[in-house]
């Protein structure tokens, strides 16, 4: 929490003992979510999604609080909802956003004189007291809220006044519950918090609508919220090497040939196709096959060095075809539902126009040569960094934005931007601000594999999008901790993306644990993350051998070579994939983090969470998985009945979307048999037996 | 977290496109503790306390951060401390605060170019690459910090400059371990984080303090610290009626007999004496014996009911003698190690000279009369609320702040503020943060039984220590779940001070219980908080009798007629009590609250807490607690060896400071047989055995 909720005064004043100017308001206004460090930078959602707003909102003694959200997008009027009271000071007002870019909200709350009168004098009717005088003192507050009120209020508040004068208490007779919020907002059915008392009712209505309200407190200043495309949140991506061949063909393939390609994504439910750089690739110190440094004249080089004397960051490699072609396959994915994703590589070869044109762009060494790029005692000879603390940054910051600006204009809207973290956090601040103040619709994919502290930085000033650490997460207890991290402390601003595989990561466990294992991680990364991806054909054909024992490189990887691979094998776990991606679309709980709950089960080797609508419409999604791709496992899961929103001693059917079967559950523990060598897995949904 | 962190551009530009108008630094700052919602709240600290603060520290890319803490009170120069990096980001630095009063620190952050080259060079020699050049980088990197620098850091860089220069790489070599830290600060040996690598040795404190700072990176603002007394902390109040009388005598006594009980309160060791107010009490309406509205002339009255013809807040009632008698009876309280704190209840009878003077003070009703106070449907007729949206606001709230430095001016500085969540919010952080602007020393104890968020404002806002729901949390889940709360999230601002009893609660387990009871109940209190107190002497003398069935009100309470204590009575409590306060004396592991850690315990029935000296220096405490009163326990106990500092398979010693017996112990599991009827707990110190 920030500055929020402090008053408007507070630290200390220059001079202590002076009073306020002004009376302060009696009412605080305080922890207030979402927020991200205090209101430094803006939280996330999309567009469509519900997002609730909570505040803690009370006053001194016995007086009542009342409290109203008011959202806006960019500079348009501030629309107000009511907040509903969840008790323990605590309320909440749920709101739709409905335009992309920053929106900003604001929590108000006053004294709520008509609410606290009212509330005395049920107790008081209750106990039977005298209420001559407390009638006087209510028809009093009503007629000065009738003074200020118009229409129908006016009217309503008229008549209450008219028969509270007359001694008529039982004009405060509480009708049944009814939700004061309007039809566009909704509490979720979830929170588990109860309210104080009864809910309001149309009096409570009137009077929140028409209370006078003096000295309204809020936050010193208003929130910001950036709303995203949906697919910023939930996204399945789909990543090819263009240039590799497609059995039967064995030609170096080209952007043109990658449109022929669509169909087979597409097929496979994948919503974004990413493909790696495109541009000119160096020739001095160019790679060859396996990384070595003595490459034959027909290697291809690594698509990450970019620049050669065909030119750099917005141009095409001669070899896979022209900008024109990527307008056309960004055009083909989107006729197929898809988006193309293009790589962001800010790092020039010793042959990029702008070593030469613009060589105080990057770092010089004392003996006058360029500061190639290096993780002592690594050196990358055949990548120059570029610096950030340029004398001419300002040059430097604005032509890698134009750079990001020619890609959108050639009909790219995604990217998936390569080391972020070895650029300054500033510029991408400063870059992604701008961009997407132009292009809301942008998406920017975070590749940074560092700490903690700086892949949630570069979360907090922009990114929508964070590769994350599940490749490496495996063990029960790993992934428990690392996903209840994601979903809780960090889900305002960091989106995980996950990926099984990369072209940089094929880990230990993909190696050795066979085709079950890569299900296995399939399964967990597109339950457990609303966006996760594969690096195909190689995930869905298993390329499962390393560079050499303890390397996570593939041997013969397509960083540095071309490959030939045949989609057709019978063995392709791409059926799996795409029914993966259809469950995903098929069911709300799973686009959506913040709802992840992991359950017991009695071994580590299996793993049991779920997920919820956040809308509380569609069917929990209960998942269990077998972390061991060698053994089968025989388990007892203990189900949170009550997180999936089941009474206690009842039946409920689990509908297996992997397999199609659906059994009959009963209370919380309930058996459960997974073989890897048949399904390591089940992706329930979980229905009540009424 | 606040906005503390963000870039000072924070929030997006109002033209995003623009370019930032300087470069900014590429280091963060951010996560700072201890901060009180983002800064808005000064934390709270007390006098000669470690105080450690965190920052995570860091850059974009390969770059090392360097971080140095700044602290000043008042408008003092900043004093600069070097933070230590605990890994993963974060850096640490502890300072001992010397003077009351508010504080401030800031963190800072640069680039450690001379760290990171150092480091690069480490990894390069390790393997054994050419560094000619990088010799060279480094040389220059020197010369540049030396021309800055003077006295010894100028000639030692010149030094390490020509061997450089003259490639003599092993200027590098480190030196063992060495802290580069100050003989005031240190980092606390509890923390489990370890270092990134071997810590910093000469070379590296070199660098520290002359490495050139280009670009500090810092918070947007300094954070603050409020440094209380340490009282404020750790302190043992007893609270009684000087009115009572103490056997053998009989009749009503005075302030003036009140100093005859200093030694007996002096003797049991607590620190601070709390008597009820001390004003002249109304007629009107006054209550009778066990709060009944029928009085008899010879009915005393409620001390809160404040206010007479003879004088309201700033008067003593002359039953009890002269506000003289009160400068004396702080006096005694002094010269016995005791401070004399007063009762501050800010309501009047309808006898209080402020009801004619300044009826404005007071909200009025429909029919003329001053509303009284109410809980509806419960009536107080005998006492009026002050309006705290008087029209003459200010006037109230002067008069009520020099009420308050009425009675510093007659020696006392401690003040437990009945009922502070009834009054403005806003009064009460004016009012204090203008009385201890001059008056440092003193304290206020919020008396405020009431919701939590109201209660932690209370203590954001000033009050240095605040009544608790001790009383009624009595399971172990209940105390647990209460006790790790208020030791990790609110422990930066709420201080509590539990009591087993106040004249306004006896619970039921005090009245069933037993004396058993109220010997466990006094050891929670004394050794779970590091402020504790009692209301004697019914406490010490097991007054459990209630005033009816279901009641937590004492019959025949003090609060409404004179009592007669016979302090000499053999079952008294009196030596356990002097007991607990000398073992807190003692043990500074028991003057803390933030190092409390809860042990398992194989029963419920048995609770099990640990604390450590955040110094490091004076042996961890061990308490085991039965809390049945009526059942033995034999139970095996659950050690956490490691948040002892205590390392696997050793034998310690445990030595109980309640019966004076060592016993050995070994690794984690052992017996505990606790028996009400004897002694219901241990509260060990630990050693181990070497």
């Amino acid at each position: 929490m920030g500055r929020i909720g402090a008053y408007r005064d507070g630290l200390m004043p220059p001079t202590p003992n002076a009073l306020p100017s002004a009376r302060p308001s009696r009412v605080i206004v305080e922890a207030v979510a979402p927020v991200v460090d205090g209101g430094a930078f803006p939280a996330k959602a999309t567009l469509g999604e519900l997002v609730t707003v909570l505040a803690d909102v009370f006053a001194d003694g016995h007086d009542r609080a009342a409290a109203a959200l008011r959202v806006r997008q960019g500079a348009t009027p501030w629309r107000e909802l009511p907040m509903e009271p969840l008790g323990n000071d605590r309320f909440a007002a749920t709101f739709v956003p409905d335009a992309l870019g920053r929106w900003q909200y604001q929590v108000v709350g006053w004294l709520d004189h008509l609410g606290t009168w009212r509330h005395g004098m049920e107790l008081k009717l209750e106990a039977e007291v005298d209420v001559t005088v407390d009638l006087q003192i209510g028809a009093a507050l009503v007629a000065a809220a009738q003074a200020a009120a118009s229409g129908a209020d006016a009217d309503a508040l008229a008549t209450l006044h008219d028969r509270l004068d007359a001694g008529d208490a039982s004009a405060l007779r509480r009708a049944p519950h009814h939700s004061i919020d309007d039809p566009d907002g909704r509490i979720p059915d979830h929170d588990d918090t109860a309210p104080e008392d009864h809910g309001p009712d149309e009096l409570d209505a009137l009077f929140w609508r028409a209370g006078i309200r003096e000295r309204l407190a809020e936050l010193p200043h208003p929130l910001e919220i950036e709303i995203d495309p949906v697919r910023a949140r939930f996204s399945s991506w789909y990543e090819f090497f263009p240039r590799s061949a497609v059995a039967p063909d064995t030609a170096p393939a080209t952007l043109a040939d990658a449109l022929d390609r669509l169909d087979y994504v597409a097929a496979m439910g994948f919503d974004v196709l990413y493909i790696p750089p495109v541009h000119p690739i160096g020739l001095t110190q160019r790679k060859g096959r396996n990384n070595t440094t003595t490459p034959t004249p027909d290697d291809v080089g690594s698509p990450w060095a970019i620049g050669a004397p065909e030119g750099g960051h917005t141009s095409v490699h001669p070899e896979l075809g022209t900008a024109d072609d990527v307008v056309t396959l960004a055009d083909g994915c989107r006729q197929r539902g898809m988006e193309l994703a293009l790589d962001i590589a800010f790092q020039c070869t010793p042959d990029h126009p702008w070593v030469t044109e613009h060589p105080e762009w990057f770092a010089h060494r004392p003996d006058g040569s360029i500061q190639y790029a290096e993780n002592p005692p690594k050196k990358y000879q055949d990548i120059y960094p570029l610096d950030f603390e340029s004398s001419d940054w300002q040059g430097l910051w604005t032509a890698l934005a134009d750079v990001i600006r020619f890609w959108i204009e050639h009909g790219v809207t995604v990217f998936r931007v390569d080391n972020p973290h070895t650029k300054a956090f500033a510029f991408w601040q400063w870059c992604i601000a701008a961009i997407r103040g132009d292009h809301p619709e942008a998406i920017f994919l975070a590749e940074a594999f560092t700490r903690p502290r700086v892949m949630e930085r570069l979360a907090k000033i922009g990114f929508n999008q964070s590769y994350t650490y599940f490749t490496w997460r495996q063990s029960s207890w790993e992934i428990r901790q690392y996903f209840d991290d994601l979903s809780q402390r960090t889900v305002d601003s960091f989106r995980p993306n996950v990926w099984p595989n990369t072209p940089d990561i094929l880990t230990e466990q993909l190696q050795t644990g066979g085709p079950s294992m890569f299900a296995i991680r399939a399964i967990l990364a597109a339950t457990l993350s609303p966006a996760w991806g594969v690096y195909g054909p190689a995930f869905e054909l298993q390329e499962h051998l390393p560079m050499r024992a303890g390397s996570e490189e593939y041997l013969d990887s397509e960083k540095y070579q071309l490959r030939e691979w045949d989609l057709r094998r019978p063995d392709s776990l791409a059926p799996l994939l795409g029914r993966l991606n259809r469950i995903r679309r098929e069911q709300p709980a799973l686009q959506h983090l913040r709802t992840l709950h992991f359950h017991e089960a009695s071994t580590p080797a299996v793993l049991c969470y779920s997920k919820t609508d956040p809308a509380g419409e569609a069917a929990p999604v209960l998942v269990v998985v077998n972390l061991d791709a060698r053994q089968r496992q025989q388990v007892v899961v203990d189900v949170d009945l009550k997180q999936l929103g089941l009474p206690y001693d009842i039946a409920y059917d689990v509908h297996d979307h992997l397999t199609g079967a659906t059994r009959r559950w009963h209370g919380s523990h309930n058996p459960v048999d997974l073989d890897p060598w048949a399904f390591p897995a089940h992706v329930f949904t979980v229905e009540a037996v009424r």
